[in-house]
């Protein structure tokens, strides 16, 4: 139940619940000395927020952050930073039909069965609006890691079996950051159409890491791909996650795969980035896997916590697809565990 | 550095390089009063043994475990268990003429960048001989997870691409272990010629995870699918994971994806036993994308320490494809993560 | 710098600057389904809040507690808990004169010589004000360990050289709550004069655990004396513990110290409760060291940020002793380190 | 029952039972690239060795190192060092009549009560021959510190009611090691009566840490005091601990125990180099109480493990007093804690 801690070093424990008074994250082990940019921060929250984009939910919160400490006069501390996200338009008579029941995908019945107790209110700790203090802890990072000169992007590579091929060249456009805009009306379309049907879609998000140092990430148990794949597996939607060639990689020859190496550098960047689990200097590259939204007003047969059978249709202002506000809480996660890699190797400069 | 540890509870501590005097485990966190089944922990080290199977490599490895502490009479204490594996057919003198040599696909690189020093002796800690420390480990944690009703088993879904499809009906058989034995042949004759041109392979292990009981793993961070996947993407060579329908599921729309549930229990199983990152009682199901082994006698292309330009071809007694001894490995993982899920969740028992 | 959380289990995460917007704690692990008492908690808190007794510093903040999460309709919901403190009667203009001056016995020096940035306002984190995070932790881990049946009480054994002799028999009376009040007189005329005098009074707190089942701690790292330890030492101004006889056992032979069993248990209980660090079901007792607070209005000599000498009056609205106050501290982190033990140990219950 | 690791970068993790096959210890987190001076670790074991001492048990064992891995070419590898100690002169047969009843001032009784199971060869893990593994840890510490200009000792206050006077200037000398040697003669006769008289004796030690950087330690919860005495008090016979004048600063008025600064430094250190849990650069002083060994040969009252009223007398080979071998097993604890605190704060360097 201790799990809203993530990190070793700069470590970023969240708390709140979707209906209740606040959200909000506190980040432990934040270098002393950093310019605290809140209105960059506060942009990453923009990007996530309800009510932020055209085609997401239709709950409207303006998620502004409320620094209660670790900052004085413009700068961190090295103490710990504690932002604060009041909930302000919670609705939660929305949920009171659904008090008793399962809705199918989603985390109720496995809180019951953990808890015996469950936050009736719109997903409690599970709703998709906890990542929002993700996103304040993420954004945090970002900025820290800009200072290294580390950059990070994630936009959308497919929405059911819509795949947008092309080269990853960020910043990606509104409405949909997908990487190339070729099919974007195909996309749109289709999420029209999901609507329409009280169905929702998934869909698969790429992530690339810049200008990371050859050397990040531990041999064994924690290396680069096993942090990151702990940080964005631990996002709510996501049921894979892949890195470099990924699944394709199984597909062809050793001799195919292997990145070799001249004078200038690696020929090909299958790895994504890591070898052996630790960073090799190219760019990390990644591809995660997003379910779609569980919330649909379609009917589905559930069973109520009595155990009897149910028919819900799940009213609300649910996301048909997620991927768009999902985008800043993958580029979150990414951050802290790549921040905390740096902090983790920082240990032994003095040794070398 | 300190990456070497694995688990909260059940905490599994390994050490040794490929070509030093020893490896091992400490398994600290066990609970007391176990019976000790050595011999079942020895059949797992067998799996997983170099030379233990007709494709492997041709090392020659007995494995045998020496229990140093932990264990009297026959029962676990409660104590750390130390158990350790000596080296006996090391043969370093075949890799001297790689000492200066980074190895394509290997992290011979990148240890050099994180550490400044290699031991060139074969891989050093990033050898796949590092897994019979895990392998030893998991076997107990298999073995108690067994006393409380839970089966791990693994086995191949694919080589390349030649996929074994069929129902997932452990025990399965050597010397494949692949789900189905249907193209047996087809690999068998598929790893000959890869033998042959130098080359090598890779391949997608399934893991299914019977009689876990609804509740384990946390909200937030340390979500079962998050846990397990840093258990399993800390293995060597694996590139990717997906749980239930994983990549698939994106391509599908959420009324095809959801679960729903009857008074008989769950209809389908698509989110792989896992919601909302809580166990939900049903079979849990990964996949894992072994990439082809880095170790090939085809010439390419690499640099040396002083970032020369050199041909480089990998003699030494490689596997073709690692996939077979590593169906343990993936066991082991799995055993490990899912019992310390369990005694996190056990914390809490008392309280309910 | 990551070292805000305390506890394995019952992890108590603090935040906040003395001279802040607030100051607050996140409680993570704290079991599901208990009674959120927050009049009982509230109730510590009024122990410690400055203003709340006659003796203390003048500074008046009620120390509301606003809590933001995990309890829901009145009960624990198994998720982190935030309780903020918002700092209301800051003052923070009495601390400019010292904004570039290191007060003696502060760790005004040592912060600024590990961050280079200091928050002069009053301490920043190393302000006791942290401490009121710490209580209402504290208070909801007393609340649950009541539940179990364990109690926690501490009192003031001695204040500079005056020696308040006699059995430990709470609960103990305002002002002062010494375990006997045969010496109050005297002692209030010290404070009084030490206030006079411009000067500062340490002394001894003494604490009692009672009703710990036996088996709680581990053995080696994790006795349960090194935890009460860390925990203890970890308040501002504790310079020293002991545990049962402790610095007296030093003092008498082995045959003298050992406590003997008979059929109706232990016949004396000098070790304090444990052996070998793990508690035997005795009454849990250890002492604690308070140095005399260091802020005092006497002239001291000192250097600024630059290392020129200077001397320094520190005005303000410091407390003269801070025994009384420290009382609900050395119980709040007794009753964190007693209750994480007690769900470390819960882990294992199943298996026994 | 996971407490067999400790430290949170230099992570130290033991294992063995005092009557198993063998001890050892993992040491995870090592910087790589320090010459391993193995001969200088096996000098800290002798220290520590039983037989090794003219006043200890008759116990004789060599406590050589057998160092399986984490070196190459005599330099650390980054990758983690384990050292085994093999048991040769067990005699457990010594233990077997005592294998049914609780020893006083043991934690036999506190094991059976934790585990329901019970190593009754001596002690299993609660021997202090645990310690040897904490010696070689913390000598390979002390190696790393060393090399940063830190240099820790250890000396013997005092013996019973026999304190040693005078300035601690080490190294000081055989078969004592007392502060000064001025009383050696006395205590020697006093250890001899207790031997007589089938008694033991416990007493004070002190420990010095020479040049450390100011700005170790962290705020909060981590306070160098904290973690040091988190690591002295996880010693077997540690019952107290104190920082600087400790216990007596409670004696004196604020204005006499605060440490005045002059341009030159600090006027006094009452303190023991530690304000507000960050050192300030002045020496570290602490003293520990060790209480008298528990095993004696005089006759105590005792119950088995049925509850039946037992007498004891331990034979065995028990050293009357530990504090001479205890001194490398302080410098060790410390050594680790802080060097641990050392690589933490190296974290934050590339950050200042």
């Amino acid at each position: 139940m201790s799990a809203n801690t993530f990190g070793r070093n700069f470590r970023v424990t969240t708390f709140g619940e979707s209906h209740g008074k606040a959200l909000g994250v506190i980040v432990d082990g934040c270098p002393a000395n950093i310019e605290f940019d809140l209105e960059y921060i506060q942009s990453q929250m923009a990007r996530r927020r309800p009510g932020g984009t055209e085609i997401g939910t239709k709950r409207n919160e303006a998620d502004r952050l409320d620094v209660l400490s670790g900052v004085f006069e413009g700068r961190t501390e090295g103490t710990p930073i504690a932002m604060i996200i009041y909930n302000s338009d919670q609705k939660s008579h929305d949920y009171s039909t659904i008090k008793d029941v399962f809705r199918p995908g989603h985390a109720d019945y496995t809180y019951f069965m953990k808890y015996g107790i469950r936050d009736y209110r719109g997903g409690g700790r599970s709703s998709g609006r906890e990542t929002a203090a993700r996103v304040a802890a993420g954004a945090l990072a970002k900025l820290i890691l800009k200072g290294k000169g580390i950059e990070i992007d994630a936009g959308i590579r497919s929405v059911k079996n819509i795949v947008c091929k092309g080269e990853f060249l960020p910043p990606f456009k509104a409405p949909l950051f997908t990487i190339s805009e070729e099919r974007d009306e195909e996309i749109l379309s289709l999420i029209e159409e999901a609507k329409r049907s009280k169905d929702s879609l998934g869909g698969i998000v790429e992530c690339h890491i810049k200008g990371v140092p050859a050397g990040l990430g531990d041999p064994v148990f924690d290396k680069a791909e096993a942090l990151l794949s702990h940080a964005v597996m631990s996002i709510g939607a996501v049921k894979g996650i892949e890195f470099g060639l990924g699944f394709d990689a199984t597909r062809i020859y050793g001799s195919e795969n292997n990145d070799e190496m001249t004078s200038s550098g690696f020929l090909t960047n299958n790895a994504g980035g890591i070898l052996g689990g630790i960073t090799n200097g190219e760019e990390i590259v990644f591809r995660a896997a997003f379910k779609p939204t569980p919330s649909i007003a379609k009917e589905q047969k559930t069973v109520d916590t009595e155990g009897k059978e149910r028919m819900i249709e799940i009213e609300g202002r649910h996301d048909p697809i997620v991927l768009v506000r999902a985008l800043p809480v993958v580029e979150a996660m990414s951050a802290i565990a790549i921040l905390d890699m740096y902090l983790e190797d920082s240990k032994y400069e003095r040794q070398r």
